[in-house]
């Protein structure tokens, strides 16, 4: 292409977003997400569930009258112009498919302020997308069709795979750096499911073998890459994972964590199906984010990656009266080597915003200090 | 070929190998294995610990005057007199590498019975046999490259896969029968690691992602040939496993099994990487096989496998003063049609034989009852 990295983002929504899908086409060799000023921002919103907009009612909050879905849209537009976010995840239960009449539409509606923002976005599954008038691989099919986004129905580089929306994503070190063309910070994005398919096992469904070994082999790969000629590094670029059902491993925490646990068990799978395993034998994963359990904001480490959950987003969701919505944001920063420009990634940090009168922050963690 | 099935078994055991290795290479589409009279029997070899033969003694035995690796190949050959193998399953530990001057030697007297007595056999690797002189590898070709093996390095279907001697094995129906081009049975190995090579986790090695992958695609696939045309089936094909170091869940099956814990805490990974869980998900294995801990030889159902140890088989292994060596033997037993021709599995059974005066039979289970 002759459009330079930086021009194309001047242009219109429209151009923008043909030119975009050109550009995920060499996703591969250029990685569209990049460092900018040193920092990348990730805004994570859990559980929509999102349904008709306006006619919808939100659940659980003190002052009924005038709430609706719209709060939800409201709530993520507070957020885009608090933190600025380069790039918007959204952990599943994107929309509440029982009470969604068209799927397509709540889909839509529900995405809408991150497209609007001109933001890049990555969405996965939970177990209530699929509740409306689109199947589980339907809705996926959407959301990876919709403009500005990220999200991919599953890799191309496996052939088997469980599941819709298994992919990652890459950013590359800041430009005009000597790790511009390089991945220095690895986002993986895995469907966990909806529930158990096995008559024996009861409850939510789990990361698949099939996902795992997909996962096991793109690490290998990218921390081949990173540790190779040019600029070969001496560690693997850390990693975040997304997904929507916590992993067993959460409840292992105890009570070693940050945040609130407001629910009594965790609400993950009946089973472990050895994700947490694989991601400590690859080990270039530091924090694992999901949603699903909507009073349950902590964050805590366990053998040496954090468990951590978002807090429930979305008004038309269960929720505690008087006890914000909120939304979990990671920043990503780079060191500054000695000439003064950007290197690798250094502190991976994290906080939370209630969506209060002045968008409080709270809980700051940092998730990993590589330096 | 030109040779019926029947009649190369007549040859001698130079020329049957020679023909055997033609066999292998056309496996996928004409197994090696068939019942036989309506069963199939495994023997099962657990924890050999050969190393140099008549100068190395035995472990905790009564009487130590003469004894060596060779009263453990004497019991091989009588567990072979006594029950007329199909198949004879070596899990690992095969050779006590510590001890074993040359691997390769030890590793072709250890197995030799097998071929001595012209029965096919297969083994995955433990945790001891590449400390001699050959590497993990090395072990695994060596034994690959054997008479009357029917053990392999790795499935040439996976383009990834951890370990070394991960395969499976096909066991045809009655010759004659409606069944005789179906696999009605299979069996699985699997490779389950030595010891782990994550700094943050100490003990033994698991079954990676990679692998599960493999088993989850391969048994995919096994169960959909055995529902479909000609002769579908109803159900899936039962199926075994083979491996090493017992998972984690063996634990979790408390007091509630047959036979003998005679070790305080399984010896299993120290982490779960979840292919009990992708075994219960792909459904076909009804039983797993394991060695690993000699005083352990247990064998108990947990959510509808069972969890099952051989007990320790060799005299240059830890054991119990009086508590004799002992094998696991398996028959699968085929239903009677209405026709009065041999159908698919209906039951599988398992026994012990101790090493003592009567090779005394003891603790026999059904695994398995099709219908």
């Amino acid at each position: 292409m002759g459009l330079s990295k930086k021009s194309y983002l001047s242009f219109s929504l429209v151009l923008f977003s043909t030119i975009f899908v050109l550009e995920s086409v060499s996703a591969a060799t250029s990685p569209p997400l990049k460092f900018k000023n040193g920092e990348f921002k990730i805004l994570q919103v859990a559980d929509m569930h999102y349904a008709d907009g306006i006619t919808t009612p939100c659940e659980d909050v003190l002052e009924m009258k005038g709430c609706s879905d719209l709060n939800t849209t409201a709530f993520i537009n507070r957020m885009i112009k608090a933190e600025k976010p380069d790039l918007i995840v959204f952990t599943g239960d994107n929309i509440f498919g029982q009470d969604a009449t068209d799927a397509a539409k709540s889909l839509d509606a529900s995405f809408a302020p991150a497209i609007a923002a001109g933001i890049p976005w990555a969405a996965v599954l939970g177990n209530h997308d699929m509740e409306s008038t689109l199947t589980r691989e339907g809705v996926m099919k959407h959301i990876a069709g919709m403009q500005l986004t990220l999200s991919q129905l599953n890799p191309a580089s496996a052939d088997v795979i469980d599941g819709f929306g298994n992919y990652n994503l890459e950013v590359a070190g800041a430009e005009g750096s000597s790790l511009q063309n390089k991945t220095v910070l690895n986002l993986y994005f895995l469907d966990s499911g909806d529930y158990s398919t096995v008559p024996s096992i009861g409850g939510y469904g789990w990361i698949k073998a099939s996902q795992q070994f997909w996962y096991q082999k793109t690490s290998l790969m990218q921390q081949k890459a990173y540790m190779s000629k040019p600029k070969p590094q001496k560690a693997p670029a850390p990693a975040l994972a997304y997904f929507h059902i916590p992993l067993p491993e959460y409840e292992d925490l105890g009570s070693n964590f940050t945040g609130v646990k407001g629910e009594g068990l965790i609400s993950s799978p009946s089973v472990n199906s050895g994700f947490f395993t694989t991601l400590r034998d690859a080990g270039d994963v530091k924090a694992v984010f999901t949603g699903h359990d909507h009073l349950n904001d902590f964050c805590g480490e366990l053998s040496g990656v954090h468990l951590c959950y978002a807090g429930g987003f979305g008004y038309h969701a269960y929720g505690l009266k008087g006890w914000s919505r909120r939304a979990r944001v990671v920043s990503v920063t780079l060191e500054k080597t000695k000439t003064g420009k950007w290197g690798a990634v250094n502190t991976i940090r994290t906080w939370k915003r209630l969506d209060d009168e002045n968008l409080t922050t709270i809980d700051p963690q940092v998730l990993f200090a590589g330096k």
